[in-house]
Protein backbone atom coordinates (compact mmCIF):
# COMPACT_ATOMS: atom_id res chain seq x y z
CA UNK A 1 0.00 0.00 0.00
CA UNK A 2 1.43 3.23 -0.77
CA UNK A 3 1.26 6.96 0.26
CA UNK A 4 -2.00 8.41 -1.67
CA UNK A 5 -1.08 9.65 -5.05
CA UNK A 6 -0.81 13.41 -4.07
CA UNK A 7 1.15 16.11 -4.56
CA UNK A 8 3.68 17.48 -1.78
CA UNK A 9 4.57 21.22 -1.56
CA UNK A 10 8.24 21.20 -0.62
CA UNK A 11 9.69 24.74 0.12
CA UNK A 12 13.26 26.27 0.52
CA UNK A 13 16.26 26.35 -1.50
CA UNK A 14 18.19 24.10 0.32
CA UNK A 15 15.24 21.23 0.08
CA UNK A 16 14.57 21.74 -3.48
CA UNK A 17 18.86 21.00 -4.36
CA UNK A 18 18.60 18.18 -2.21
CA UNK A 19 15.44 16.74 -4.26
CA UNK A 20 16.93 17.84 -7.85
CA UNK A 21 20.86 16.35 -7.00
CA UNK A 22 18.70 12.72 -5.04
CA UNK A 23 15.20 12.28 -6.78
CA UNK A 24 15.07 14.94 -9.62
CA UNK A 25 12.41 12.71 -11.15
CA UNK A 26 9.37 13.25 -8.39
CA UNK A 27 9.87 17.07 -8.57
CA UNK A 28 6.71 17.91 -11.19
CA UNK A 29 7.06 21.61 -11.02
CA UNK A 30 9.06 24.63 -9.47
CA UNK A 31 7.72 28.30 -8.61
CA UNK A 32 10.89 30.72 -8.05
CA UNK A 33 10.75 34.35 -6.73
CA UNK A 34 11.94 36.28 -9.42
CA UNK A 35 14.65 37.46 -6.97
CA UNK A 36 15.59 34.18 -7.02
CA UNK A 37 19.29 34.75 -9.56
CA UNK A 38 20.56 30.88 -8.70
CA UNK A 39 21.82 30.53 -12.26
CA UNK A 40 23.23 26.85 -11.07
CA UNK A 41 19.66 26.25 -10.31
CA UNK A 42 18.01 27.90 -13.10
CA UNK A 43 20.08 25.95 -15.35
CA UNK A 44 19.87 22.51 -13.36
CA UNK A 45 16.14 22.61 -13.82
CA UNK A 46 16.03 23.75 -17.46
CA UNK A 47 18.73 20.99 -17.87
CA UNK A 48 15.73 18.71 -15.74
CA UNK A 49 13.55 19.82 -18.18
CA UNK A 50 11.27 20.84 -14.95
CA UNK A 51 8.71 23.36 -15.22
CA UNK A 52 9.43 26.86 -13.56
CA UNK A 53 7.04 29.57 -12.66
CA UNK A 54 7.07 32.58 -10.66
CA UNK A 55 5.41 32.61 -7.50
CA UNK A 56 2.64 34.43 -6.42
CA UNK A 57 2.59 35.53 -3.12
CA UNK A 58 -1.08 34.51 -2.15
CA UNK A 59 -0.61 31.62 -4.01
CA UNK A 60 2.39 30.97 -2.01
CA UNK A 61 0.68 31.31 1.23
CA UNK A 62 -1.98 28.36 0.08
CA UNK A 63 0.62 26.19 -0.89
CA UNK A 64 2.35 26.17 2.10
CA UNK A 65 0.72 27.91 4.74
CA UNK A 66 1.00 32.25 5.64
CA UNK A 67 3.70 32.20 8.12
CA UNK A 68 5.95 29.35 6.47
CA UNK A 69 9.69 31.21 5.14
CA UNK A 70 9.93 29.38 1.64
CA UNK A 71 12.90 31.73 1.08
CA UNK A 72 11.22 32.27 -2.45
CA UNK A 73 11.43 28.43 -3.46
CA UNK A 74 8.06 26.38 -3.44
CA UNK A 75 8.08 22.82 -5.32
CA UNK A 76 5.34 20.40 -5.90
CA UNK A 77 6.98 16.63 -5.50
CA UNK A 78 4.56 13.93 -6.56
CA UNK A 79 4.30 12.05 -2.74
CA UNK A 80 3.60 8.90 -4.24
CA UNK A 81 6.68 8.17 -5.61
CA UNK A 82 8.55 9.71 -3.10
CA UNK A 83 8.39 6.69 -0.81
CA UNK A 84 9.04 2.96 -2.20
CA UNK A 85 6.59 0.34 -1.79
CA UNK A 86 7.55 -2.18 1.20
CA UNK A 87 7.50 -5.19 -1.06
CA UNK A 88 9.31 -3.68 -3.41
CA UNK A 89 11.69 -2.70 -0.60
CA UNK A 90 11.71 -5.91 0.62
CA UNK A 91 12.45 -8.07 -2.43
CA UNK A 92 15.82 -5.91 -2.43
CA UNK A 93 17.25 -5.88 1.12
CA UNK A 94 19.99 -8.32 1.73
CA UNK A 95 20.54 -7.55 5.59
CA UNK A 96 23.77 -7.91 7.14
CA UNK A 97 24.86 -7.54 10.57
CA UNK A 98 25.24 -3.90 9.80
CA UNK A 99 21.21 -3.43 8.45
CA UNK A 100 19.27 -1.27 10.91
CA UNK A 101 15.73 0.26 9.81
CA UNK A 102 13.55 2.20 11.50
CA UNK A 103 9.62 1.88 12.07
CA UNK A 104 7.30 4.91 13.03
CA UNK A 105 4.40 3.91 15.00
CA UNK A 106 1.94 6.57 14.96
CA UNK A 107 4.19 9.54 15.08
CA UNK A 108 1.97 13.19 14.45
CA UNK A 109 4.80 16.06 14.66
CA UNK A 110 6.40 17.07 11.35
CA UNK A 111 9.07 17.75 13.40
CA UNK A 112 9.82 15.01 15.09
CA UNK A 113 9.40 12.44 11.64
CA UNK A 114 11.77 14.96 9.87
CA UNK A 115 14.35 14.52 13.15
CA UNK A 116 14.37 11.07 13.16
CA UNK A 117 14.99 10.99 9.19
CA UNK A 118 17.57 13.36 9.78
CA UNK A 119 19.28 10.89 12.44
CA UNK A 120 18.68 7.80 10.27
CA UNK A 121 20.77 9.33 8.14
CA UNK A 122 23.07 10.88 9.84
CA UNK A 123 23.78 7.01 11.79
CA UNK A 124 23.43 4.44 8.22
CA UNK A 125 20.40 3.40 8.71
CA UNK A 126 18.90 1.57 5.71
CA UNK A 127 15.05 2.49 5.44
CA UNK A 128 12.53 4.45 7.77
CA UNK A 129 9.31 2.78 7.47
CA UNK A 130 5.69 4.84 7.22
CA UNK A 131 2.49 3.91 8.02
CA UNK A 132 -0.49 5.31 6.26
CA UNK A 133 -2.65 6.00 9.17
CA UNK A 134 -2.52 8.50 12.19
CA UNK A 135 0.68 9.27 11.24
CA UNK A 136 2.46 12.63 9.77
CA UNK A 137 2.60 11.73 6.03
CA UNK A 138 6.03 13.47 4.59
CA UNK A 139 5.14 17.31 4.61
CA UNK A 140 6.83 20.39 3.64
CA UNK A 141 7.76 20.35 7.09
CA UNK A 142 9.22 17.05 7.58
CA UNK A 143 11.43 17.68 4.31
CA UNK A 144 12.80 20.87 5.78
CA UNK A 145 12.96 19.60 9.68
CA UNK A 146 15.23 16.76 7.86
CA UNK A 147 17.71 19.13 6.16
CA UNK A 148 16.22 17.00 2.73
CA UNK A 149 17.52 14.21 3.81
CA UNK A 150 14.21 12.17 2.92
CA UNK A 151 15.49 12.29 -0.65
CA UNK A 152 18.49 10.44 0.68
CA UNK A 153 17.21 8.02 3.13
CA UNK A 154 15.44 4.92 1.24
CA UNK A 155 11.28 5.82 3.05
CA UNK A 156 9.14 2.86 2.88
CA UNK A 157 5.72 2.98 2.45
CA UNK A 158 4.11 0.10 5.01
CA UNK A 159 0.25 -0.64 4.97
CA UNK A 160 0.43 -1.81 8.59
CA UNK A 161 3.07 -1.63 11.56
CA UNK A 162 2.48 -5.18 12.62
CA UNK A 163 2.60 -6.88 9.48
CA UNK A 164 5.99 -5.31 8.52
CA UNK A 165 7.08 -5.99 12.15
CA UNK A 166 6.14 -10.27 11.29
CA UNK A 167 7.65 -9.64 8.10
CA UNK A 168 11.32 -8.21 9.29
CA UNK A 169 11.01 -10.78 12.23
CA UNK A 170 11.21 -13.75 9.74
CA UNK A 171 13.91 -12.23 7.99
CA UNK A 172 15.88 -12.40 10.51
CA UNK A 173 15.75 -8.71 12.23
CA UNK A 174 15.85 -8.56 16.05
CA UNK A 175 12.90 -6.07 16.67
CA UNK A 176 13.78 -3.03 19.70
CA UNK A 177 10.72 -0.91 21.14
CA UNK A 178 11.83 2.15 22.24
CA UNK A 179 9.72 2.54 25.82
CA UNK A 180 10.21 4.56 29.03
CA UNK A 181 10.07 1.03 31.12
CA UNK A 182 12.29 -0.66 28.81
CA UNK A 183 13.60 -3.92 30.08
CA UNK A 184 17.02 -3.69 28.30
CA UNK A 185 19.56 -1.00 29.10
CA UNK A 186 20.82 0.64 25.45
CA UNK A 187 24.51 1.27 26.97
CA UNK A 188 24.83 -2.59 26.98
CA UNK A 189 23.66 -3.68 24.09
CA UNK A 190 25.55 -4.95 21.19
CA UNK A 191 23.29 -5.45 18.26
CA UNK A 192 24.91 -8.34 16.53
CA UNK A 193 22.52 -8.79 13.98
CA UNK A 194 19.99 -7.25 11.70
CA UNK A 195 18.02 -4.68 13.68
CA UNK A 196 14.70 -2.86 13.53
CA UNK A 197 14.01 -0.27 16.15
CA UNK A 198 10.35 1.10 16.43
CA UNK A 199 9.43 4.75 17.78
CA UNK A 200 6.24 5.41 18.82
CA UNK A 201 3.36 7.98 19.44
CA UNK A 202 4.98 10.95 21.21
CA UNK A 203 1.96 10.66 23.90
CA UNK A 204 1.02 6.88 23.96
CA UNK A 205 4.22 5.27 23.19
CA UNK A 206 4.15 2.03 21.14
CA UNK A 207 0.84 0.49 21.02
CA UNK A 208 0.47 -2.75 23.08
CA UNK A 209 0.00 -5.30 20.37
CA UNK A 210 2.37 -4.04 18.66
CA UNK A 211 5.07 -3.92 21.62
CA UNK A 212 4.53 -7.73 22.42
CA UNK A 213 6.08 -8.49 19.13
CA UNK A 214 9.19 -6.85 19.71
CA UNK A 215 11.91 -8.95 20.87
CA UNK A 216 12.85 -6.47 23.50
CA UNK A 217 12.23 -3.18 24.48
CA UNK A 218 15.10 -0.87 24.81
CA UNK A 219 15.53 1.91 28.19
CA UNK A 220 17.60 4.93 27.77
CA UNK A 221 19.03 5.13 31.48
CA UNK A 222 18.22 8.87 32.59
CA UNK A 223 17.82 10.83 35.87
CA UNK A 224 14.46 9.85 37.63
CA UNK A 225 13.73 13.77 37.76
CA UNK A 226 12.52 13.37 34.01
CA UNK A 227 10.14 10.70 32.67
CA UNK A 228 11.02 10.60 28.95
CA UNK A 229 12.71 12.00 26.23
CA UNK A 230 11.06 13.58 22.92
CA UNK A 231 10.60 11.26 20.20
CA UNK A 232 13.22 12.68 17.84
CA UNK A 233 16.06 12.70 20.85
CA UNK A 234 15.50 9.50 22.45
CA UNK A 235 15.38 8.18 18.08
CA UNK A 236 19.11 9.92 17.93
CA UNK A 237 20.60 8.54 21.22
CA UNK A 238 19.51 5.01 20.19
CA UNK A 239 20.84 5.38 16.56
CA UNK A 240 24.27 6.54 18.00
CA UNK A 241 24.45 4.20 20.61
CA UNK A 242 24.10 1.46 17.58
CA UNK A 243 26.18 3.04 15.17
CA UNK A 244 29.03 2.63 17.78
CA UNK A 245 28.76 -0.82 17.09
CA UNK A 246 28.44 -0.82 13.40
CA UNK A 247 30.69 1.87 12.30
CA UNK A 248 31.18 0.37 8.84
CA UNK A 249 27.02 1.51 8.49
CA UNK A 250 28.89 5.33 8.82
CA UNK A 251 30.81 4.72 5.69
CA UNK A 252 29.87 5.39 1.98
CA UNK A 253 28.40 2.47 0.64
CA UNK A 254 25.67 1.36 -1.84
CA UNK A 255 21.95 1.84 -0.12
CA UNK B 1 21.16 40.66 33.00
CA UNK B 2 17.61 39.19 33.26
CA UNK B 3 15.00 37.75 31.14
CA UNK B 4 12.71 40.92 30.91
CA UNK B 5 9.83 41.18 33.44
CA UNK B 6 7.37 39.85 31.25
CA UNK B 7 4.55 37.31 31.37
CA UNK B 8 4.74 33.99 29.36
CA UNK B 9 1.66 31.93 28.59
CA UNK B 10 2.36 28.22 29.39
CA UNK B 11 -0.90 25.83 28.09
CA UNK B 12 -1.99 22.06 28.63
CA UNK B 13 -2.51 20.33 32.03
CA UNK B 14 0.56 18.48 32.44
CA UNK B 15 3.00 21.97 32.07
CA UNK B 16 0.65 23.58 34.52
CA UNK B 17 0.93 20.39 36.71
CA UNK B 18 4.62 20.50 36.45
CA UNK B 19 4.69 24.22 37.61
CA UNK B 20 2.47 23.56 40.37
CA UNK B 21 5.06 21.25 41.88
CA UNK B 22 7.97 22.68 40.72
CA UNK B 23 7.64 26.11 40.95
CA UNK B 24 4.35 27.37 42.42
CA UNK B 25 5.64 30.65 43.15
CA UNK B 26 5.69 32.34 39.71
CA UNK B 27 2.46 31.36 38.92
CA UNK B 28 0.15 34.58 38.62
CA UNK B 29 -3.07 33.58 37.44
CA UNK B 30 -4.33 30.18 35.79
CA UNK B 31 -7.34 30.42 33.21
CA UNK B 32 -9.61 27.29 33.11
CA UNK B 33 -12.43 25.91 30.64
CA UNK B 34 -15.24 25.08 32.27
CA UNK B 35 -14.65 21.62 31.04
CA UNK B 36 -12.13 20.98 33.73
CA UNK B 37 -13.33 18.94 36.09
CA UNK B 38 -10.23 18.12 37.73
CA UNK B 39 -10.46 18.61 41.47
CA UNK B 40 -6.87 17.79 42.77
CA UNK B 41 -5.89 20.58 40.18
CA UNK B 42 -8.46 23.10 41.40
CA UNK B 43 -8.12 22.35 44.76
CA UNK B 44 -4.32 23.38 44.05
CA UNK B 45 -4.61 26.10 42.75
CA UNK B 46 -7.29 27.27 45.83
CA UNK B 47 -4.55 25.98 48.23
CA UNK B 48 -2.15 27.54 46.23
CA UNK B 49 -4.21 30.92 46.72
CA UNK B 50 -3.63 30.94 42.92
CA UNK B 51 -6.31 33.29 41.04
CA UNK B 52 -8.28 31.22 38.71
CA UNK B 53 -10.52 32.34 35.59
CA UNK B 54 -12.87 30.75 32.53
CA UNK B 55 -10.78 30.57 29.41
CA UNK B 56 -12.74 32.69 27.15
CA UNK B 57 -12.13 31.54 23.09
CA UNK B 58 -11.47 34.47 21.79
CA UNK B 59 -8.94 35.89 24.54
CA UNK B 60 -7.21 32.48 24.43
CA UNK B 61 -6.61 32.66 20.73
CA UNK B 62 -4.86 35.97 21.36
CA UNK B 63 -2.87 34.83 24.51
CA UNK B 64 -1.31 31.68 22.91
CA UNK B 65 -1.89 31.75 19.71
CA UNK B 66 -5.11 30.67 17.44
CA UNK B 67 -3.66 27.02 16.73
CA UNK B 68 -2.29 26.04 19.59
CA UNK B 69 -4.18 23.34 21.19
CA UNK B 70 -3.88 24.16 24.88
CA UNK B 71 -6.56 21.60 26.26
CA UNK B 72 -8.65 24.18 28.31
CA UNK B 73 -5.76 25.01 30.21
CA UNK B 74 -3.54 28.66 30.03
CA UNK B 75 -1.42 30.36 32.84
CA UNK B 76 0.35 33.18 32.91
CA UNK B 77 3.75 32.65 34.62
CA UNK B 78 6.54 35.33 35.57
CA UNK B 79 9.33 35.12 33.26
CA UNK B 80 11.57 37.16 35.47
CA UNK B 81 11.53 34.49 38.06
CA UNK B 82 11.60 31.47 35.92
CA UNK B 83 15.30 32.06 35.44
CA UNK B 84 17.98 31.93 37.24
CA UNK B 85 20.78 35.05 37.76
CA UNK B 86 24.32 34.25 36.66
CA UNK B 87 25.78 35.48 38.97
CA UNK B 88 23.31 33.99 42.09
CA UNK B 89 23.96 30.80 40.06
CA UNK B 90 27.50 30.65 39.91
CA UNK B 91 28.11 32.02 43.54
CA UNK B 92 26.10 28.81 44.72
CA UNK B 93 27.92 26.08 41.83
CA UNK B 94 30.37 23.63 43.56
CA UNK B 95 31.39 22.16 40.39
CA UNK B 96 32.79 18.00 40.49
CA UNK B 97 33.40 15.37 37.73
CA UNK B 98 29.87 14.59 37.19
CA UNK B 99 28.75 18.88 36.63
CA UNK B 100 27.55 19.62 33.44
CA UNK B 101 26.36 22.50 32.36
CA UNK B 102 25.10 23.37 28.51
CA UNK B 103 24.77 26.96 26.89
CA UNK B 104 22.50 28.25 23.70
CA UNK B 105 24.73 30.27 21.39
CA UNK B 106 21.47 31.93 19.56
CA UNK B 107 19.06 29.11 19.21
CA UNK B 108 16.07 30.60 17.30
CA UNK B 109 13.69 27.34 16.99
CA UNK B 110 11.24 26.81 20.06
CA UNK B 111 11.12 23.47 19.56
CA UNK B 112 15.06 22.74 19.74
CA UNK B 113 15.61 24.85 22.94
CA UNK B 114 12.64 22.63 24.96
CA UNK B 115 13.80 19.67 23.55
CA UNK B 116 17.51 20.45 24.93
CA UNK B 117 16.17 21.29 27.87
CA UNK B 118 14.45 18.06 28.12
CA UNK B 119 17.27 15.81 27.50
CA UNK B 120 19.42 18.00 30.08
CA UNK B 121 17.01 16.87 32.98
CA UNK B 122 17.47 13.41 31.36
CA UNK B 123 20.91 13.20 31.27
CA UNK B 124 21.85 14.85 34.52
CA UNK B 125 22.92 18.46 33.84
CA UNK B 126 22.85 21.02 36.20
CA UNK B 127 21.93 23.77 34.29
CA UNK B 128 20.95 25.60 30.99
CA UNK B 129 22.44 28.88 30.35
CA UNK B 130 20.33 30.91 28.15
CA UNK B 131 21.69 34.85 26.70
CA UNK B 132 19.23 37.60 26.35
CA UNK B 133 19.62 38.48 22.50
CA UNK B 134 19.08 36.59 19.46
CA UNK B 135 17.70 33.46 21.42
CA UNK B 136 14.52 31.82 21.17
CA UNK B 137 13.40 32.45 25.33
CA UNK B 138 10.93 30.30 27.50
CA UNK B 139 8.01 30.29 25.88
CA UNK B 140 4.76 28.61 25.88
CA UNK B 141 6.15 26.53 23.10
CA UNK B 142 9.20 25.98 24.91
CA UNK B 143 7.74 25.15 27.94
CA UNK B 144 5.10 22.46 26.11
CA UNK B 145 8.26 20.58 24.10
CA UNK B 146 9.99 20.45 27.07
CA UNK B 147 7.15 18.29 28.65
CA UNK B 148 7.26 20.54 31.25
CA UNK B 149 11.29 19.96 32.22
CA UNK B 150 12.02 23.78 32.42
CA UNK B 151 10.36 23.77 36.06
CA UNK B 152 12.46 20.99 36.69
CA UNK B 153 16.18 21.90 35.42
CA UNK B 154 18.33 25.32 36.82
CA UNK B 155 17.41 27.60 33.90
CA UNK B 156 19.96 30.45 34.39
CA UNK B 157 20.10 34.05 32.62
CA UNK B 158 23.33 34.96 31.15
CA UNK B 159 23.96 38.39 29.87
CA UNK B 160 26.58 37.15 27.37
CA UNK B 161 27.86 34.23 26.09
CA UNK B 162 31.42 34.71 25.47
CA UNK B 163 31.76 36.19 29.54
CA UNK B 164 29.73 33.18 31.11
CA UNK B 165 32.12 30.82 29.19
CA UNK B 166 35.65 32.92 30.10
CA UNK B 167 33.87 32.68 34.12
CA UNK B 168 33.33 29.38 33.82
CA UNK B 169 36.41 28.23 32.49
CA UNK B 170 38.05 30.49 35.10
CA UNK B 171 36.10 28.17 37.68
CA UNK B 172 37.51 24.85 36.10
CA UNK B 173 34.99 24.23 33.73
CA UNK B 174 36.40 21.85 30.30
CA UNK B 175 34.43 23.44 27.33
CA UNK B 176 33.27 21.95 24.47
CA UNK B 177 31.52 23.33 21.22
CA UNK B 178 29.31 20.61 19.62
CA UNK B 179 30.14 21.51 15.98
CA UNK B 180 29.83 19.73 12.39
CA UNK B 181 33.97 19.55 11.85
CA UNK B 182 34.84 18.72 15.76
CA UNK B 183 38.38 17.94 15.82
CA UNK B 184 37.39 15.14 18.99
CA UNK B 185 35.17 12.24 18.33
CA UNK B 186 32.61 12.02 20.84
CA UNK B 187 32.98 8.56 21.56
CA UNK B 188 36.24 8.51 22.90
CA UNK B 189 35.69 11.44 25.22
CA UNK B 190 36.37 10.49 28.71
CA UNK B 191 35.08 14.32 30.54
CA UNK B 192 36.92 13.87 33.34
CA UNK B 193 36.02 17.46 34.93
CA UNK B 194 33.34 19.58 35.20
CA UNK B 195 31.74 19.97 31.88
CA UNK B 196 30.37 22.85 29.76
CA UNK B 197 28.54 21.96 26.36
CA UNK B 198 28.29 25.16 23.79
CA UNK B 199 25.21 24.45 21.31
CA UNK B 200 25.29 27.25 18.02
CA UNK B 201 21.97 28.19 16.49
CA UNK B 202 20.81 25.99 13.72
CA UNK B 203 21.48 27.55 10.91
CA UNK B 204 25.21 29.13 11.34
CA UNK B 205 26.36 26.85 14.17
CA UNK B 206 28.48 28.58 16.77
CA UNK B 207 30.09 32.37 16.18
CA UNK B 208 33.43 32.10 15.28
CA UNK B 209 34.79 34.52 18.45
CA UNK B 210 32.84 31.54 20.81
CA UNK B 211 34.48 28.67 18.49
CA UNK B 212 37.68 30.10 19.86
CA UNK B 213 37.25 30.21 23.67
CA UNK B 214 36.21 26.66 23.47
CA UNK B 215 39.05 23.93 24.43
CA UNK B 216 37.74 21.96 22.07
CA UNK B 217 35.15 21.24 19.55
CA UNK B 218 32.97 17.65 19.74
CA UNK B 219 32.35 15.47 16.35
CA UNK B 220 29.30 12.87 16.40
CA UNK B 221 30.61 10.53 14.15
CA UNK B 222 28.52 9.96 11.28
CA UNK B 223 27.57 8.82 7.75
CA UNK B 224 29.13 11.26 4.89
CA UNK B 225 25.51 11.50 3.17
CA UNK B 226 24.25 13.69 5.99
CA UNK B 227 25.91 16.85 7.05
CA UNK B 228 24.87 17.16 10.39
CA UNK B 229 22.43 16.11 12.95
CA UNK B 230 19.71 18.67 14.11
CA UNK B 231 20.37 20.40 17.18
CA UNK B 232 18.45 19.23 19.85
CA UNK B 233 19.23 15.53 18.37
CA UNK B 234 23.02 16.29 18.43
CA UNK B 235 22.72 17.56 21.88
CA UNK B 236 20.51 14.91 22.93
CA UNK B 237 23.55 12.26 21.27
CA UNK B 238 26.21 14.85 23.34
CA UNK B 239 24.65 14.51 27.10
CA UNK B 240 23.97 10.78 26.34
CA UNK B 241 27.17 10.10 25.67
CA UNK B 242 28.47 12.43 28.92
CA UNK B 243 26.18 10.46 31.28
CA UNK B 244 27.19 6.97 30.15
CA UNK B 245 30.69 8.13 31.90
CA UNK B 246 28.99 9.82 35.01
CA UNK B 247 26.27 7.69 35.59
CA UNK B 248 26.11 9.28 39.27
CA UNK B 249 24.56 12.54 37.43
CA UNK B 250 21.66 9.70 36.55
CA UNK B 251 20.60 9.20 40.29
CA UNK B 252 18.57 12.03 42.27
CA UNK B 253 20.42 14.50 43.73
CA UNK B 254 20.09 17.96 45.46
CA UNK B 255 20.29 20.12 42.23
Amino acid sequence: MRQERTKTYIYGKHALNEAINSRPEIIRKVFLSPEIEDKDLRDALKRLRIPVAVIKTKEAGRMVGQDTSHQGVIAIVDSYNMLVDFSDFMSELKPDASTALVILDELTDPHNVGAIIRSAAAFGISGVLIPPHNQSPITGAVVKTSAGMVFRVPLVSIGNVNYAITRLKDMGFKVYGLAMQGSRNLSKETFDGPTLFVVGNENKGIRQKTLELCDASLRIPMNPRCESLNAAASTAVVLYQWSANHTEALKTRKE
